[in-house]
C-alpha cells in the first residue's frame, strides 16, 4: 500500500514542520531553560510513529471511479486529522485519534471536487476542505457529530497553479490548494509578490487563508486576506459561485465577503484572482523604547490615527519583548516599518518616530534605516539573513511553531490567543485579560507561568493584540492530564477575550474551538441565522465541515472538537 | 390636513433641492447655452404643482395606534413616490405617479418601526425605507409589483441623532436618519468629521449612505461608506441584528457586509458606529495636463500602484473638463489632492507630480500647492470659498444635480452611469462604451449628443469611471417620448458596462433600475439565491423593499421600476 497519494515533501505529522526539520542546537538549548524555568523535570519519550495508533476501518466503501483519488493510509489519514493547535499536539502525543477521517481524497481538478460532492451527498458522508492543516482552532477536524456516514478530507494540494497574472492590474489568478511559497515562487520573476506572510505562509494555502480570514504581513490598511481578494470561485454542492474581477462595486452586499470567511461550510474555494504588489525596494524601520504600555499604546493610537500606515508597528510588551530575545523584560517596545516598490520613506518615518516621542518613546538615531534599500523578499526561508531586532524578531516568529515540537512532550502548555477591540477599551481589556489569565493559569497548573502581549495589526479605531502563554502542564509528563488543564484555560481565554469586548478571533478563525463560549456570544444571533439561511441554499444537504462555524441542525451536527468534549464534562 | 409629518425644511418635490433653491441667473444662461446647443428650442412651462397629481386613495386603513406616524397627504405621499434619477425627474414634469406610497410613515422610534414591520405583516403591506430619497437607480420607488395589499414608504428623519462621540478609538454612534450635514454639525465641535461627501451629502442620510455602499470624498484606500463602518444595528422583520463594535475582526463572513448594500431589504439600519477622521489641517493639491487619456490613465495607474494614496485623483477627459468649466475640450486633466489632520503632504503631492511627468503630464509649478494650510471643511455649504480648478469643480459637482431642474423641462436627457473594471480592460471599455453609447444617443435622439467620463476613485486594480451625457429628447417637450428614448438609453448603457466587464454599479446602487440587465448579469446567481435564502430568515414574509436588488417570488414580486416598465413593451 502506498504512503501517500500525496505529492509534497513528508510532514512531521504529530508537529510542525516538515519530518526532515528539527530545533538546532541553540533553539534546544533555549527551549530546555525555558522548559526548566517553568519547573518541567520530564524528559520527553521518542517521537510518535504512525503505527502507534489504532485507526479504526474506514466507515463506507468508496466508488472504483474514486479510488484514484482516495487514501486511506496512515499517513494521509493521521496528517489529516488534526489541525496544529496545542491539543493537536497533545493528542498526538497520546497516540490519540477518536475522529480520524474516513478516507483523504486528493482532487487533481475541478471535476474531481464535484464528484466528490456528488458522494458525499449520496453516501451521506462529510467533506472537510483541507488547505495545509496549519489551523490552530480545530478549523480541519474530522470530529463533525451528527449523523453522517463518514468523512473526508478534501486535500487541495493538487490544485495549486498559479493560471494567469495581470501585470497591469497587478493581479493573480491562483488555485485554493497553493501554498505561499509555491505561488510565491511564480510571481517573483515577474517583480511581483502577493506579500501575505502568516506565520503559517511555508504550510498554508491561499484558499485557506480565504476561507478563514488570514491575517498577513501588513500591519494597517491591508490587514486580512480579505483587501487582496478580487475576485472568488467557489464550488459549493449546489454548484459554481464566482464572482467577477473587480477593483470595487456597490452592487448589492458583496459576494466574495460571503465567501471570505466561510470556513468550508459553502464549498470549496479552488480559485481567486488576488491582488498583488510589487516587490518592495526602499524600507525605513526604527526600534523605540518606552516606560509602559500606556505611552507605547498611546503613540501606536496616534500612529495609527496619522494616516501614515506603516507596514509594521508591533508594540511588544516587556514579557514578550524578553521572551523573542529583544528586550530586557523591563521596556516596551515598538518596531516600526515603512515599504515601498515606489518611493524612499523617509517623511514616514520620521514624521511616526516624532508621534513616538510625543509620547516618551526614545530610540537610537544611528539605528533609524531612512535610506533606499535593496529589501529581499518576505518570508521565503528562514534562513534568510536579516539584521538588527527585526531579524531576530522574524526567525523567532517563524521558528516558534516548531519550539511546541519540543515543549509539548516536555509537559510545558504553549499557546497563543488573539483578538481585536477599540482603543477606548483596550487598558480595561489588557488589564483584564492579565489578571483573568494569570489567575486561571496558576490555579489550573499550580505553577509558574508567562503571560505577553504583542500587537500584530493595527486601526484608526483600535489595535490587534496578540497573546502568548507558557505554563507547565505536567511535572510528568501525564499528557492527559495537561490537556484537560489546558481545555479549562482555553475555555478562560475565549471568555476573557468576548466578555471584555473584543472578537473571539481577528485572523485565527472560529473552527470548533471558539464556540461555543466565544463565536456564539460575539456574533449577531440571527446574522448567524441569515448566514445559515444563505448556507442552506448552497448546501442543501449540509455536508460541508459540518460544526465549524455554525451548527448544521438538520444533521444534528453542532460544535464539535476538542472544546465540544470539554463542555460535556 | 397638514401638509406633512416631516419635520424637515420644504423640498422641492419635482427636483433637486429645496422649494426656496433654483438656479442664479449665471447657471440658467449656462444651462440655456448647453441646451440651445444641443438642438433645444422648446420652452419650458410652468413648475408641477401638488394639485396636479391625481392620487389614488390609499389602499388599506391604518390602526389607530399608528396615525400619528402615517401620513397620507399629498405633499408626503409624492416627495417619497420616487426618487432623483431622470426618468423620476421626467415622470414629475408628466404629473405622473402611477404607484405611490400608500402612507408615508414618520417613525420616532425604534418601537415605532417594530410596530410598523408587524402592521405590515398582519395586513399584507410592503415597506420601503427612505433616507433621504436621492435614489437615482429607483432605489425607493413604491412600484413593488407582487401581491401586496399597500406600500408604506418609511422615512427615518426622526433618528437623525449622533448619540455617542468616542474621542479615543475616533468613531461615532449616529442614527441612520441622520442627513450628512446634521451629523457633521455634531462632530465639528470635536474636530471630527465622517468625511462621507457624495454628491448627494446635503439630502442623504447615513443609513441609506450604508445600505447602498455610497462612494465618498476620497479616492483611494477609503473609497466606499463600507470602510467606515464599524458595526450595524439592523431591525428586520425577525428581530434585531446588531454586530459587535471592532476594529477587525477574523471570526467568520463579516455580518456588517452582509447588510451594507442590503437596499433595505433585510431591515432598516437604525444606528451604526462610523469610523471618523479627524479634521484635516494639511493639503497639497495640483493640476496636471495630459496629451490624452491614455498618458493619464497610464500616470493614474501608476500612483494608484505607489501607495501614495491621494484623498482626490480625479482624471477628466476632454469633454469632462469642459463641461465643467476647467478645460478647453483638448486636454485631459487630473486633479490631484492629498490631505492629512496629521502631517505636510510635501513629500507625497512631489512623488505623485513625478509619476505624472513620467507619462507627459505637465503642471503649472507656480499653482502647486505643497504647503501647510488652514483647510476649510467639506461640503457643508456651497457658497464656501474655494479657489482654482478644484473650487471650480467642487462647485459645479454640488451643483449638477440643480441643472437638471432647468434641462428636464428643457426637453434635455441628463444622466449619469458609473462603474470600475480592472486596468487590464480598461482601454477596451472607455472606448467600447463611448462607441456604443454614442451610436445609441444618436439612434435614438436623431441629434447632437454629449459624452463624458471622469474617474471618481482609483483602486491599485483599476479605476471607476463616471459617465455623464447630455442629449436632446424632445424639440416641442413632448415628456413620454424623451422616457421612452431615455430608457432605451439606459438599457444601453446598463449592457454597455456590463458586457465590457465592468460592475453595473460601483456606487449609485442597484435598486429598481440596474436589473435585469445590468445586476442580474453581473452578480453569480448562486450568490443571489444564497442572500436571498438569508433574506428569508430576516423577513420571512417579504416585506422589507420588495423588487429591490433581488426577487420575492412567494409575493409575486420581481424587479420593479421604470425598467420593467420598459422590458415589457
Amino acid at each position: 500500500m502506498a504512503l501517500t497519494l500525496a505529492h509534497r515533501k513528508e510532514l512531521c505529522f504529530w508537529g510542525w514542520g516538515y519530518s526532515d526539520e528539527g530545533l538546532n542546537q541553540a533553539e534546544e538549548a533555549q527551549m530546555q531553560h525555558l522548559a526548566a524555568g517553568l519547573g518541567a523535570t520530564h524528559k520527553p519519550g521518542a517521537a510518535p510513529l504512525l503505527e502507534e495508533f489504532d485507526l479504526s476501518a474506514p466507515r463506507i466503501a468508496i466508488p472504483d471511479t474514486l479510488a484514484a483519488i482516495l487514501s486511506a493510509t496512515p499517513y494521509d489519514r493521521i496528517t489529516h486529522g488534526y489541525g496544529k493547535s496545542f491539543a493537536d499536539m497533545v493528542r498526538m502525543q497520546l497516540r490519540e485519534m477518536t475522529h480520524p477521517p474516513d478516507w483523504v481524497a486528493f482532487p487533481k481538478s475541478e471535476n474531481d471536487i464535484s464528484a466528490l460532492m456528488d458522494f458525499a451527498e449520496s453516501s451521506g458522508a462529510a467533506l472537510i476542505p483541507f488547505g495545509g492543516g496549519t489551523s490552530v482552532c480545530g478549523g480541519v477536524e474530522p470530529d463533525v457529530g451528527g449523523d453522517y456516514s463518514a468523512v473526508i478530507s478534501v486535500d487541495l494540494q493538487y490544485l495549486n497553479r498559479v493560471l494567469e497574472v495581470d501585470r497591469t492590474s497587478r493581479a493573480a489568478l491562483i488555485e485554493g490548494g497553493a501554498l505561499g511559497p509555491e505561488l510565491e515562487a511564480v510571481l517573483k520573476p515577474q517583480g511581483l509578490t502577493l506579500r501575505h506572510f502568516p506565520q503559517s505562509y511555508a504550510f498554508s494555502t491561499l484558499g485557506g487563508w480565504v476561507a478563514t480570514r488570514a491575517g498577513g504581513h501588513f500591519a494597517s490598511n491591508y490587514t486580512h486576506i480579505d483587501d487582496f481578494v478580487e475576485s472568488v470561485r467557489m464550488l459549493t454542492p449546489s454548484g459554481v459561485m464566482e464572482s467577477r474581477r473587480l477593483p470595487g462595486s456597490g452592487a448589492g452586499p458583496s459576494p466574495d465577503r460571503m465567501m471570505i470567511g466561510s470556513e468550508g461550510t459553502l464549498g470549496f474555494i479552488t480559485r481567486a484572482w488576488m491582488r498583488l504588489q510589487d516587490r518592495p525596494r526602499f524600507r525605513a524601520s526604527a526600534s523605540v523604547k518606552f516606560p509602559g504600555m500606556q505611552e507605547a499604546c498611546a503613540a501606536v493610537r496616534a500612529i495609527s490615527q496619522s494616516g501614515l500606515l506603516p507596514s509594521n508597528c508591533r508594540v511588544l510588551d516587556p514579557v514578550e519583548a524578553m521572551l523573542n530575545g529583544v528586550g530586557d523584560g523591563t521596556s516596551t517596545l515598538l518596531v516600526l516599518a515603512f515599504e515601498s516598490a515606489d518611493h524612499p520613506l523617509t517623511a514616514w518615518i520620521d514624521r511616526a518616530l516624532e508621534l513616538a516621542g510625543d509620547y516618551n518613546g526614545s530610540w537610537d538615531h544611528e539605528a533609524v534605516q531612512r535610506s533606499m534599500s535593496d529589501v529581499s523578499p518576505g518570508a521565503e526561508g528562514a534562513s534568510e539573513h536579516r539584521k538588527g531586532a527585526a531579524g531576530t524578531w522574524r526567525n523567532q516568529f517563524l521558528r516558534a511553531p516548531y519550539y511546541r515540537n519540543y515543549l509539548t512532550p516536555a509537559g510545558i502548555i504553549a499557546d497563543t490567543f488573539e483578538t481585536a477591540i477599540t482603543w477606548d477599551k483596550f487598558d480595561d481589556f489588557y488589564k483584564g485579560v492579565q489578571e483573568r489569565m494569570l489567575k486561571t493559569l496558576r490555579e489550573v497548573t499550580g505553577g509558574e507561568c508567562l503571560l505577553s502581549c504583542r500587537f500584530t495589526h493595527i486601526y484608526p479605531d483600535g489595535p490587534a493584540p496578540y497573546f502568548t502563554f507558557y505554563a507547565l502542564g505536567s511535572k510528568t509528563g501525564d499528557m492527559a492530564s495537561m490537556l484537560a488543564s489546558w481545555r479549562q484555560i482555553k475555555l478562560a481565554a475565549n471568555e476573557a477575550v468576548t466578555s471584555l469586548g473584543g472578537t473571539i478571533t481577528h485572523h485565527h478563525a472560529v473552527g470548533r474551538d471558539h464556540r461555543p463560549s466565544g463565536y456564539d456570544s460575539q456574533s449577531p444571533t440571527l446574522f448567524r441565522e441569515a448566514f445559515a439561511g444563505a448556507r442552506q441554499v448552497l448546501d442543501p444537504q449540509g455536508i460541508m465541515n459540518p460544526g465549524v462555524l455554525i451548527d448544521t441542525p438538520a444533521r444534528g451536527a453542532t460544535s464539535g472538537g476538542i472544546m465540544r468534549n470539554y463542555q460535556s464534562q
